[in-house]
Parts: structure tokens; C-alpha cells; sequence
């Protein structure tokens, strides 16, 4: 397996699982503080799918950081193969529910020409602007995935 | 280029093209008969990824007809690379059109307790479903597009 910036155990796929990182844990602070989300099945999906991706993100954020720590390289087939699905899975889920989440915000502050709830639709906002910026750092690191196990 | 089962000018190729055109079909047919979708964005954003979709499966599929009849390869990497852009493409839009309509899908149904607009509810739930069909048809293409050019 050739060795590229993004693969697992370098500086870019450290600073790619940050990010993830940080996205998600902030499009959930945002919109968990909120009274009434709980009310939308889209906005429990979002946090059940940033709460995935946080998990995830952490756990290979942390093997990327023993690896460039040790100097180690983590090119294993089996274990690539295991990432590539865990992030194409984590991938799909949060563009799921960041879309959702946008379709539901778009209907209170477009179609319905204003939303009623005050402080609350900012952070609606904010949260699905989070949870799209995660899902494209985590699409950048599949691709690289994919990439780097379907060129062998 | 190696050529394998569900690669341009292949029968599984044809067929996945022809699953995304019908399942596009399916679905801008059932929400563009009813007469209130041009309130709701999601809705509108759902009939244009859904139309792009079709439009992109039908060239396609006649590409890849054509390529079946005169038994020609059409393993160009050039032709290949701008497969993989527009189907990765097409399959985030429809992947974000569906998941935004099923928000407010969910939303009605679920959330309010009960969905209030007679008939045309179950139309909203047909052509979500069948874009989500269609979805997974274009992202099945999408990852033999990748893994055969970056296979070489």
C-alpha cells in the first residue's frame, strides 16, 4: 500500500479526524441546549449521528496520533478495510441527517417565511451548519480511504 | 483497466442505470402530481436532484446500450474519470434531496401525530421511498465507478 498525505498515521488524516472531531461535538452542543429538540425525530437522528461520529472520529484521531508518536505505519489491509467501511457508513448517516435536520430548518425559516421559537432557530442553524462542515471532512477522509485500498 | 461486472458497457452497468432512471421517475412522478409541493423547498430540491438524476442514468444507459450492441470497451480513463465525478455527484444530491424530504415526511407523520393533507401524504412517502431507492442504485454505480479507476 503506497503511503499518501490523508492515510492514517500522517499529519493531514490526524488534523481530517479533528475536525470531524470538533464539527460534530459543536453541532451537538448546539442543538442539545435546546428545549424543544427532542419534539423532531430529524434532530434526535442528528445527535444520534454526531454522537457516532464523535466516537469514531476520537478513536482514529487517537490511532493517528500514537502512529505519528511512534513513527509507526498503519497500512495493515484488514485494518484499512475496516476503515474504509466505518467511515463511508459514518459518512452517509451524517449527510443523512444533516440534510434531514436542513429540511426541517428550511421549512421554519424559508417556507414559513420566519421561525416562531426565538433564541432556539439560530442554534437549529448553527447546528446543521456544524453537521455539514463534519460530514465534509469525513467524505474527504472515505475518499482517501477508498483511494488508498482500492489502489492497493 | 480491468473490466468487471457492473463497469460501463456491462449488463449489470445497464441495469443499475436503468433502476436509477426508473426509481428517479417514480419518484418526481408521484410528488409532482400533487398540488402542494412547490411550498415546501425540500420538496422542490427533491424534483430537481431527482430530474438531474434522470437525465444523467438515461445518457448512461444509452451509452451503455450502445457499448452492449457493438460490443465496444469504453474503459477510457478520461471517460471513466468524468463518470466518477458526475455519479459521485448525483449521488450526494439525491442522498440530500431524499434524506430533507423524508425530514419533513417524518415530520408530519410522525412528530404531528398524524398528516393532514388527505392524499397526497401518501404520495410524499412513495417518492421519498422511491428516491432513496434510487439512491442506492447510484451509490452501488458510484463505488464500482471508483474502485475501477483507482484499481487502474
Amino acid at each position: 500500500m503506497k503511503n499518501f498525505s490523508g492515510t492514517p498515521g500522517t499529519v493531514l488524516g490526524l488534523i481530517l479526524r479533528m475536525s470531524q472531531f470538533i464539527f460534530a461535538t459543536g453541532s451537538i452542543a448546539s442543538i442539545a441546549t435546546t428545549p424543544s429538540f427532542f419534539y423532531y425525530t430529524s434532530f434526535c437522528f442528528l445527535i444520534a449521528s454526531m454522537a457516532l461520529q464523535i466516537i469514531w472520529s476520537f478513536v482514529l484521531a487517537l490511532l493517528d496520533a500514537y502512529a505519528l508518536l511512534k513513527k509507526k505505519v498503519l497500512l495493515n489491509p484488514v485494518l484499512i478495510s475496516l476503515f474504509v467501511v466505518g467511515d463511508w457508513v459514518t459518512a452517509t448517516i451524517s449527510l443523512a441527517a444533516a440534510s434531514a435536520s436542513a429540511g426541517l430548518t428550511v421549512l421554519y425559516f424559508h417556507d414559513m417565511g420566519h421561525c416562531h421559537f426565538g433564541e432556539e432557530c439560530q442554534k437549529y442553524q448553527i447546528s446543521v451548519a456544524f453537521a455539514f462542515m463534519s460530514w465534509i471532512s469525513i467524505s474527504i477522509s472515505s475518499l482517501i480511504m477508498l483511494w488508498l485500498i482500492a489502489a492497493g
